[in-house]
Formats: structure tokens, sequence, C-alpha cells
């Protein structure tokens, strides 16, 4: 490095904390959420660093701005939020504080009768006349002219009458408002995605429209949803998704169970886009008009729910683009287009898109511009299919570009594949992710992998999205379960993460799988399913009681405040979430075990919970009513999947 | 991020380890000492990726290159080594491998009689074709022939004719002599500093030129040191680093004992540079002349050793730069420059620079100037005086520079400070730094810091070099101790690792300390030393032995091998240090008790020798030439102070 044309930096600032990792990676944060700022700070000397965090929207020139303190050993401190939603970026800026530097030694000299003292205090005028100026250059004349008063004094004045005002926090505190920052090094600039509260805190209800009414002989419309709609904002749903409502491809439609080929009638894949009624940017003419989807949207709001749409770039060979841009796909050799497969796989309803095309920019554009014309629509929030499958850079750029144009867009990953990709997609933008837990059951597997998620790096770029179903997915505890299994995953998922959701029938304990495989028997993915939204044994009621206590108790809607307590039976676990005041304390107790009730003793890390080794304190039950009075770490339950399979405890 | 110009980044490639953790900071190495690198690398989809590492010196247009492999879980592995001393970069280079995406693919279609393996065959016969042609770009006309037929038997041949030439490892053989890295993505660059093998390996031997005879009635000369050469020399060190040699100060130099006023023939601190003779260019003329300095120079590298000069950028009042660059110091409001102060503690004898003066830049080149200028003399080791009181990034600079004129030259850092201003000057580009070792004595200590050291992060940017004392510092443990704890930290800190260093008078066991401080009485700073060289009671034998141990095991030249075995007895320190191979393993076994035998059971770790859990194995003492026969991790030792203090094993 070669000296530099201004002055060279004279503070060194490392070892930020947190970090993403590189330049383009995001923290993530929602409006108004605190964020702690770490970083070593030091400089070659004795010289007083000050130090200030300061953060801005990307773009604007107006940085906020508060002061760092050091905790010892170099290592500095600061907080920060943001005031809306947006690209955030921060930096720390560290200068030699000269009036401190200069203040500490002339106390010191003061002890030890220096007799350089004259000359020592009029050094600090010179600094003090220097801090009028830059006073007066701020505007401040009135502080200007005290500060030059004081400077002519210490010019004048002995130390002894001086030294009260130099040590004063009065003098500090004028001094503050005028640094010299003119030594100052400010560090490189670290990246947030600052979203609203729904980003962290949202309970998902999937639901396939055309299924709405739960009739195997008529396709529902967007007009008959309204059912649909009341009984999950009933069960405390807020994020309504739907899977995608586009035309569906006509050309190698899948008939039921996926079968080669459809019969009359098959509705087909709705993953499947495109046919001659449109792309992307149309709706199913069976499922209405987008006038019919705007009356939707606005019925959805004003219930307080919001519609999420699936962004499945999935063309089926009907789509307009393959006869707009047949460069858009992969040609073969012989002049057909590539359809997907995972050899020897075919699937042949559906040609991938070929992101590094010549023709990639203006690809890229109309894909983003899909996005932003549902935005326009109304649509804030979009669950992504399969993003793993196309480049990261493209989400990233899809992202910001959309986040340009409306920064209150939350994105959801289904990214079920390796986690460096899932970790990346939260690191350029996603806003939440699809995860693991519906493949993890033990109490040791849940822990392990809640605390990876919570506990560590994770927890400033990933939000996992907690999902015990999806229309894909049918895991093997739910095969055939009773509704016991069905209240432990629920439970699991509402509690243990601050964003869940269900994919619907999940509330009815459907439960019949594919013979082998982890998916459901006559999937609705390629039928009309005949259902009744409200047959007995439902678990609407437990849904209905886990999202009202979700509602109620913000420590539910805090990410990185799970901490696991110890209980001595295998299949009991036990977590507590707080807010960072303690005002409001959950602890949840689920008893893992479908079949067989289970009693124990937890012993609970009370001081996790800002709570003495020997309190005493009351634990009341959100979910039963009942409430115990208990005394110091270890206490006892026992719960039965046939009557209390858990307990919600608030301590009170 | 906005679309490219060119083609979108297509590989992820993220997570690097070893990392500096920021782009200015430099990973350390010595020639053709291997480095393996890790990565995260994955990209979207079921392409199957290539990846190599490539590294070249700073500046050059020459690229070595590694293939890179896969560990599962999308970690990839490479290595490299560097061939000179110099600045070097290394990055990733992953990209999509059509080849062998398409080979998979065709495997799968051929095992499943996929209809369609002749439209497959064409696609191939195109990636052969491209590769042909890529094969006559890099100018071989007989691969890319051979190619052109392989492509053109794939569009005409049936598939089980050609799955076994398809499958073949000679064909990915040639393929990958001309691989499709059109779609590559790029890694940021790391960088590296590589120096030669004296940068990890060294013993120091300190000695004041002007004492060179040991005589209190005489200042030596240059010309007296050979002496001192040939007993360091023969005690087995290869650096010989003198304090300042040039001009030392006259106003306000420090007498014996560091006190204020000095005496006619008081021949002042070295550390005060600078008088009417000359300041940092100059040498001190009761040592002789630049051309005396020159000769000595000579002597030393016949005897295969090297002189270290200190580079301390304390100028004296009576420096040149007062007068010519008075603007280089603080000037106060009364228009005298400012001593150096520590207040109320005060030093006129030196007079600091400001390194961030307006006339910086020439102040800069100026120090930097004067490094290169004992380059020009046949320096190429610097100690470098505080390094901590002066601008990292000035440190930074001054190294660069030096380095592109000579990237042999060794920087060891002073710098007794804070941890994270010791680090960062190892992360700028000094080569080796002094310790805490000096004050940890305790097994737990010494076990926890050396671990650090070597097995943290720290092992990339930080080669500690220990020493048991310097002229500053006689810690408390040798005051007024015998020989017995000096053989101890010498044989610590020769063992512990491949950089360490004396002040003469250690091997001569001197012990009397300032009352009350970890500082010598009549130090040598401040006047000449009368000494024995051979007085009786001398630890030369042992320091002989260590440093033949030294030269002779490969595994103590190494620095981050260092590996901690259990003893039972709490002053019983045992470790081991092998080469990779494990051809040179070296087992060391200290008493830390230089008052009371110890005896123990050792519990060795026999994997961290590649020994078998009941190998029988001789370890051989180095020192006192017995040898024991061993079986299992379970070992007896008993060592006395007073005789066998230590086994320095080699395993046999």
């Amino acid at each position: 490095m070669d000296p530099k044309p201004t002055h060279a930096p004279t503070v060194v600032i490392e070892n930020f904390y947190p970090s993403t990792g590189a330049p383009n990676y995001l923290l993530k944060r929602v409006v108004d959420e605190p964020l702690d700022v770490y970083a070593d700070i030091f400089k070659d000397g004795h010289d007083v660093i000050s130090a200030v965090l300061k953060w801005r929207l990307q773009g604007s020139t107006r940085w906020f701005e508060s002061s760092m303190s050091p905790m010892g050993n170099d290592r500095w401190h600061g907080q920060c939020s943001f005031q809306k939603c947006g690209r955030w970026e921060f930096i720390i800026e560290a200068w030699p504080d000269s009036f401190r530097a200069w203040k500490n030694a002339y106390k010191a000299r003061f002890d030890a009768e220096d007799p350089e003292i004259p000359v020592e205090s009029r050094e600090g005028g010179k600094l003090l006349a220097q801090a009028g100026h830059r006073a007066r250059g701020a505007g401040s004349t009135d502080t200007a002219a005290e500060l030059d008063e004081l400077a002519a004094m210490l010019c004048q004045l002995k130390a002894q009458d001086l030294i009260d005002i130099v040590l004063s926090d009065d003098l500090q505190q004028m001094l503050d408002r005028y640094p010299d920052r003119s030594m100052s090094t400010i560090s490189p600039p670290m990246r947030a995605i600052v979203e609203r509260e729904r980003g962290r805190f949202s309970a998902w209800y999937e639901f396939f429209p055309r299924g709405a009414e739960g009739r195997a002989d008529k396709h529902s419309t967007f007009r008959d949803c309204l059912g649909r709609l009341d009984d999950a904002k009933a069960m405390g749903f807020d994020v309504i998704y739907f899977p995608p409502v586009h035309p569906v491809g006509v050309t190698g439609r899948k008939g039921k169970n996926n079968s080669l080929t459809s019969r009359a009638g098959d509705v087909g894949s709705p993953w499947a886009t495109g046919s001659k009624q449109g792309g992307h940017r149309a709706v199913e003419p069976a499922l209405g008009t987008l006038k019919d989807f705007a009356w939707l949207v606005g019925e959805a709001n004003a219930r307080g729910l919001e519609i999420a749409l699936d962004f499945a770039l999935n063309c089926s060979p009907d789509h307009p683009y393959v006869k707009q841009h047949p460069d858009w796909f992969y040609q073969r050799v012989d002049g057909s287009i590539r359809y997907a497969e995972n050899p020897p796989k075919k699937y042949q309803d559906i040609y991938p898109l070929n992101f590094h095309c010549a023709d990639w920019k203006n690809l890229w554009r109309e894909l983003i511009d899909v996005v932003l014309f549902w935005v326009a629509h109304g649509v804030k929030i979009f669950r992504v299919d399969n993003p793993h499958t196309k480049p990261v850079v493209f989400w990233e750029t899809l992202i910001a570009q959309v986040h340009k144009r409306d920064s209150d867009v939350i994105f959801l990953a289904e990214a079920f594949t390796q986690p460096r990709m899932m970790q990346v997609l939260g690191k350029i933008g996603f806003t939440q992710s699809y995860t693991y837990f519906t493949w993890r059951e033990s109490k040791h597997e849940l822990e392990e992998y809640c605390r990876g998620l919570t506990q560590t790096d994770m927890r400033w770029y990933y939000r996992a999205n907690f999902w015990p179903n999806t229309p894909d997915i049918l895991p093997h505890h739910l095969q055939n379960a009773g509704p016991a299994m069905f209240k432990i995953r629920a439970a699991l998922a509402a509690t243990l993460m601050p964003c869940w959701g269900i994919y619907s029938g999940y509330e009815l304990g459907e439960n019949t799988p594919l013979p082998g495989k982890e998916e459901y028997i006559n999937s609705e993915k390629y039928e009309l399913k005949a259902r009744d939204w409200s047959q007995p044994g439902n678990i609407k009621g437990l849904i209905t009681e886990l999202n009202r206590a979700r509602q109620e108790n913000r420590a539910l809607q805090l990410y990185d405040n799970l901490h696991f307590h110890r209980a001595d039976h295998e299949k009991i676990i036990v977590f507590s979430k707080a807010t960072p005041g303690f005002d409001n304390r959950i602890l949840v107790v689920i008893n893992l075990d479908a079949h067989a009730p289970a009693a124990t003793m937890l012993h609970i890390d009370l001081a996790a919970l800002d709570l003495n080794w020997d309190a005493s304190f009351r634990v009341h039950d959100l979910i039963h009513g009942s409430s115990y009075e208990w005394r110091g770490p270890d206490n006892f339950v026992s719960l039965d999947p046939k009557a209390t399979f858990m307990h919600l405890f608030r301590i009170e």
C-alpha cells in the first residue's frame, strides 16, 4: 500500500461482530430491532480513542450515529437500530480524541505539580479554540463563544483555578458535540437488510384455491375462497399462501398421483405453468380473472391476512416464453427444447430456463418484472419454489431490484437441499427459509438443529420457517399417525420458531402416504380433493390456541432467544423464550412421544429466565389454563399424549 | 447488484480457510511450505463442478494451478506452495463442468436404455468438438484431431460401441487439459507473504557491540566483536542481533541505571539515537566506521551468521532530523519540541516523531529509505523497537516497500502490549513477534498460551519468537535464581518454538534486578559491563545441545506442529513436535520446578505421534544420551533440577 494523498489511517478497526463473511452478504433485522455491534478498535501509542457507530439507508446521505464504548482488551461495543425497511449500511468511525488525551495528561501533570503546566494549559486552550471554530462552523455561535472564552482562560489562569472546569462533564459534553474527527479512520461498510415485523414473525396457511371448497367434483375459484380465509383467520394464521395460480400447462400434463398421462378433467400440477391463456402474469381461467384475484387480495387484507404467491419458474411446453423466447431454454442438437430431467427421471411437462443463455439479461429482467407485476397487484409475500436450481446471483439481483421498488416484499426460500446452498440464499436476501425441521424428530436432533439455527452465526442471516408438512412432504412420523402426533409437531413448529406454517389438511390429520414414499396419496397437486374442513378429530382448536399464545406473547415472536433446558426423560423436550427485558417469559414442555405418557423432573436454567437459583415462581399454562407454584430449578411434570401432551407456560 | 455485462457468476465460492479476516492481511508461509486451502464451492442445480486453486507472485502474469477435490457437504480442498520469497496471491476458480455432467447423464441414460440416446450422443459429440477447438487454439493439433474424430464417432456410432470410450479415464484426462472455463467463477484473491526458512526457524543472540569484550573500562568496537560471534556460533545461534549502533545522543543522555543526569564517560542508551555524528544512517564513532560494520557483516556471514539491526525510531534532541525537519516532531505552543512522556514520567532524551504531521509522506519515505540503506549494507534482519507506538499502516507501508526491493528481509516486532496490537502487526507483515512467554510460568499458562499461538488462527499470521530475557526484562523467576531456572527457561523457549533468542549474559546466569523491578541492575543499556564470557556455572553447554538438537531435528523447526500431552505431576510439562510425514518425532519433558525433583506418569497421545495405542517404541534423549524402551501411552519419568531436569527425546 502506498502512502495515501490524505492523512494515513490512524486507528485499526477490525474483527467485526456480527459479520456475514462477505461484502455482498446481508445481515437480517426487522424495523427497530436493536443490533449490537462489536469490533476491535485500537491504535498505536497512548492516545485516547473515541468511536461511533454510524448507519444509513443505502443511497441516503443522512447518517445516524451512536457512540461506542470500550469493553476492555480493545473490544468495543455499540448499538443501533434501523428505522425503516430497506438496505442499510453501517460503519464504525474512530479517531484519536485529542482533548480527552490532553485532559488525562493534564490531570496527571497537575497531580505531579509539573512545572510545565502553564505551557500545557495553553495547549489545552488551543484545542478548545479549535473546538470553538468547529462549533462556529456548525452554526453554534453561543457554544463557540463559550469555548473561546474557556480557551482564553486556559491561557491566562493558573491550573488550580482551571482544573475543575477542565475535568467537568459539562465541558466534555460540549466538546463531544464538536469532536475533532480530522484524523478519523472509517471501517469498511457492513450491510443489513431491514424488513417489516412479518419477516420475522408469521404463521402461514397454505391451500390450493382450486380446492377451497373441498370438493372433488368442482374446481373452486378465487370467489370461493372466503371460507378458507375465515377459517385460517380463526385459527390465527396471518399469511395465506397459494400454490401457483397461473394457467396450468396442457402438453405433458400429469395425471392423478403424478401419472405420466392425464385423463380428461385432470387439473394438472399448478407448478407446470403456462398455456395459451398466458404465463406467469396470468391467472388460470378456471380460478377466475385478475380482477377476481384482486378482489380476493382485498378480502384477505380486510381480515388482516396477506396473500402470498408461489414464484415457481417452471414453464410448461405451452408457456408463451417457449414461442416468444425459445433461446431462453436449453436447445438440443436436434432443435428440440430440453425438458427437465434428472436422468433417468424425466419431467416432460416442464422446460427449465437457461439462466446463462446469451440473452440472460433480458430473461432476468423479465422474471424480475413478473415479481413486480404481482407486487403491483398487492402481493407482498412470495414463496420461491426451488431457488437452489437457479443461480444464486439471479436471486440476489431479483431481490435487490424488487426491494428497490418495494422494500416490504418478503421472500421465503423453498430450498430443500444441502446446508451451504440453503444458507447462502439467506445471506443474499431471502427473508425466510424452509428447513430440515420436517425430519428432525428426537429431542437431541431438535435441540441440536434449533441451536444451530438460532445460536450460531446463522441467526444473523437465516430465518427458519418450520413446516410440519407441505404438499410434497408427508414425513414418516405423520404417516397413518393419529391427532397426537399432529399436535406435537404443530406445537413444536409454532413455539420453537416465530415463523411456522402448515399445508391445509394438516389440521384435519390427513395421513395417508403414497406407499413407500414421504408423499401424500392422491396428492392435491394433481387432482381436486374432497374435504370436510371441520371433520371430527381435527386439531383446529390446538392450532388456534398456539397462534393465540404467539400473538399475545412477544417472547414467541423473537428468533434468537431460544434456550433449551434439561429434562431427565428422553422424550420430554423443554425450552424457554424470553424478551430481552424479561417482561415476557415462556417455558414450553412437550412430550415427544405420541403414544405413551411421560413424567420427569425438569432442571430449569433459572438464570436464562432472570430468576434466582431459589426463586419461587408461578407457571401458567396458556393452553390448558392450569397454574403451578414452582421453586428452584427442579420441578416435576407429567404429560399424556391423550390429554395434556404439552405445557405452554407463561412465567408470572 | 445489477446484471453484469459478461456472464453472471455461476458458482458460489465462500468460507475460505485459512482466512486472515481482511483483504490487506497476509497469511504467512516460508518458501515451499505447503498450504492447505479449503472453501465451500457449490452451485444451483445438478451440474458437476470442477475447481482449481491458482496462485501467482503479485504482479506476475504467470499462474500456478492445482486441482481441488470435494470433501463432502460442498467443502473443497486444494494445496499449493510458493516457490520463492515475496507477496503472493491465490484464488479459486470453479466452473460447471459440462462434459462430466453430460457423461454422468449419458451413463444413466445408457443403463436405462433411454430412446433419446442418439440425440444425447450428438450432444456429447458437440462438447468434444468444442474441446477439440480449444485444443487447436492451444496449439495441440494432434489432440484436437483426436477429439474431432471422437466427436464424429459420437454422432455416428451406437451407444453400446461408445460407452467404454465415453467413460474412459483417457478421454477425461484429455478433456481436463482443455477444460471449458467459459462459465467460471473466480473468488476474491487471498494474500500470502512468503519468506525464507529463517523467517520461521532462527536462534537469536543479542549483544551490545560496545560490550563485546566484556570490559567496563573499554568501549569495544565492531572490530572487537569476533570473539562474541565465534562464541554465539559455537552455541548454535544463527542471528546476531545488535541494539542500535547509531551515534548516541548527548542532550539529556541518561546515566547509569537510567539516572536523569549522566557523568563524563557515561555511554548513554543506544536507543536515544542521533548526534552531531549523524542519525539513523550513521554508526556511533566509538564503534568504528561504516566500513568496519561492513567488515563485521562479512565476518558474520562467513561463519553462517546474520547480523540483525535494531530499528528504533527514537530521536535524541541532537538527531539531524531535529534541525532539518522540526516539522516531523510535535511542536508545542511555546515553539519547543515535545519530548517523550507518559505523564508524569518524562523522557527528555527522546523526541517522538509525528507520523501524521503535514509532511508525513516525506517522513515515511525517509524512514523507509533508512531501512533500505541498511539493506544495501547487507542487513536482512531488523528487530523493530516498539512498533506499537507508531501507526500500524506505517509498518504495513514500510514492510511492503522494503519487500518490493528485497523480499529476503525479515522483521521482528518488539511490541510488548495488548494482544490485538501484537496480532495486527503480524497480520500486516512482521515476520516474527516477541511474546508474553517471559511471563508464562506454570504448566497451565504455558500450554494455554502456546496453544493460542500455534493451534488457533494466530498460526496463520503470527510467528512467536520466545525470549527468556531481554536487556529490558529480567523476569521475577530469574531474579537471584540459579542455573536450574535459566536452563528450564532456555529449554522451554528453544523447544516450544522454532524461533527463540537470548540477550547475552543469560548464558552466564546474570540474575540481579533493580530492586522491585523486572529490570537488570547496572543495565548494559546505560553502561559498559565487565563480564567473563566463560564464567563458571554458565549454561553454554545446555544451550549448545538445545541448538544442536534444533538443527538436527526438522520437527523442532516447524511452528504449528506443537502438541501437548498429559503428565500427572503439575510441574512436569510434556509436548511433542513431529514432521508431517512423522519421519522426525520429538517428545520433550521438562520439570518446571527449579528446586525439587519430580516424578510422574506421562500419558502420551500416541495417535499424535502416529503410534498405535499399544506400540512399543524407543525414546532417545538427545541431551543426555540415554534411551528407554516404552510401551503404550503411560510411561514413567523422573526429573531432577540438579541433574536431568528435562528429556529431549527423539522417538525411534
